[in-house]
């Protein structure tokens, strides 16, 4: 199982070379992750008016085919690991025609506001509660 | 009297037409104002520190000729009004070969954490004395 | 009447005063005037493809209360005046809470990719024609 | 031996966590990258100007402590393999106050106008001597 969002490429996140730049994808896949965790109960917005920030702790983004302004794309995401310390995710950006745009996986985890590594189990949970079964799920 | 901000034009500032996106315009000003700001001993970061946060109350640009990426760009700034409530400044962003890429202003308020209406002059004299003397001599 | 367009505010989108960073209004304008484009049969990506560029004469926007991450907004648009050669739009964004987050308005000209004024109604008569009766339609 | 590219941190780059976005180290590295390739005679402009384009094949990022609004940060630059079909870096950002900020590492490839694979040492094979000593240089 897995989590799909949808959105269409922007004109200003296109660069001179006509297809949107490669930083935007890293941007994209927050806005996935972010939309995932929202539908599972873990609305980041809350969680952040909690004191739970949710850090990178990496990055990593392959482009495969180049996302063109206007084209609609679809970021499918995957809760690949979790055990309330840190938080890892797969995505694959998907175009309209099929062909496999981008292919990354995040790494999280979670701090106070003062960037003290926070245990969310202990700390939050019924985040965790909420968390934990999505790593089979998605996987 | 102005104030003079240099730096070169990124590729991931460009779109797909070939030139620095518009929005981008509005980001030169601001860091060529805050540049501004930090040298007459309103550091910006420590003003923030002190609670003093600096919002829009407007933007504006006018592009007159495009940018290009690896241009070398300089954004004189003007302060052209300031009253401890109110911060006025224009910008000019000119191009190495003279020509004016873009002119434009920006209006500025000063609030507190909770986005509420601060008196600069009363509450922090020091950042209004610097400020002040410098409508004058930018215009 | 006028074009409705509808996005939520990502996390990447907002600054540390805890907002939308005022550059990215300018972006939202851009996304809506857009979609309105394309809705009348102007479809801005097949408009590019055939050399017809749009860059921006201006920009402005006014800020009346801040965006936050997670905020469904709601941007507005009207196509103020047409004439073939310069294109002029009036922006509202609405937050959900029924707030007017900002206002703005944007010129346009149409240039050819060597960035030569092009006289639309001339060249392309289907896109003057699709675009010049929403000036009244959307005042 | 490595390159050395020096800047500061914008305001708009910072997002409500307080610290620079994540998506901006990737930015940070394409310009450290570009002024790398600048100094040693492969001028990026120029190149693309030629026809060559440098797309991303992939990009990676480790985040080890934050960069904040006003930090004057430096990014070292080793190019760690090249061949004329594809390019790879490493980078590591560092704070002024010593601290590794960031880590990470791009693969790119040379492609023509229309995204086709292009053989630098035979088609430009100036470039291709100016970028081979270097990867002994910077390891």
């Amino acid at each position: 199982m897995s989590f799909s969002y949808k959105r269409t490429a922007n004109y200003y996140e296109t660069d001179q070379m006509g297809v949107v730049h490669h930083s935007n994808h890293i941007r994209y896949f927050e806005e996935a992750r972010i939309a995932f965790m929202n539908s599972i109960g873990c609305n980041v917005r809350e969680m952040e008016d909690n004191g739970i920030i949710i850090p990178n702790v990496d990055a990593y983004a392959r482009y495969l085919s180049p996302i063109r302004f206007g084209d609609e794309i679809e970021v499918i995401v995957r809760l690949t690991k979790f055990n309330g310390a840190v938080m890892e995710y797969s995505y694959e950006i998907l175009r309209k025609d099929g062909e496999t745009a981008a292919t990354g996986h995040t790494l999280h985890c979670f701090v106070d506001r003062d960037f003290k590594p926070m245990a969310l189990k202990k700390k939050h949970p019924q985040y965790y509660e909420r968390t934990k079964p999505q790593v089979e799920k998605t996987e």
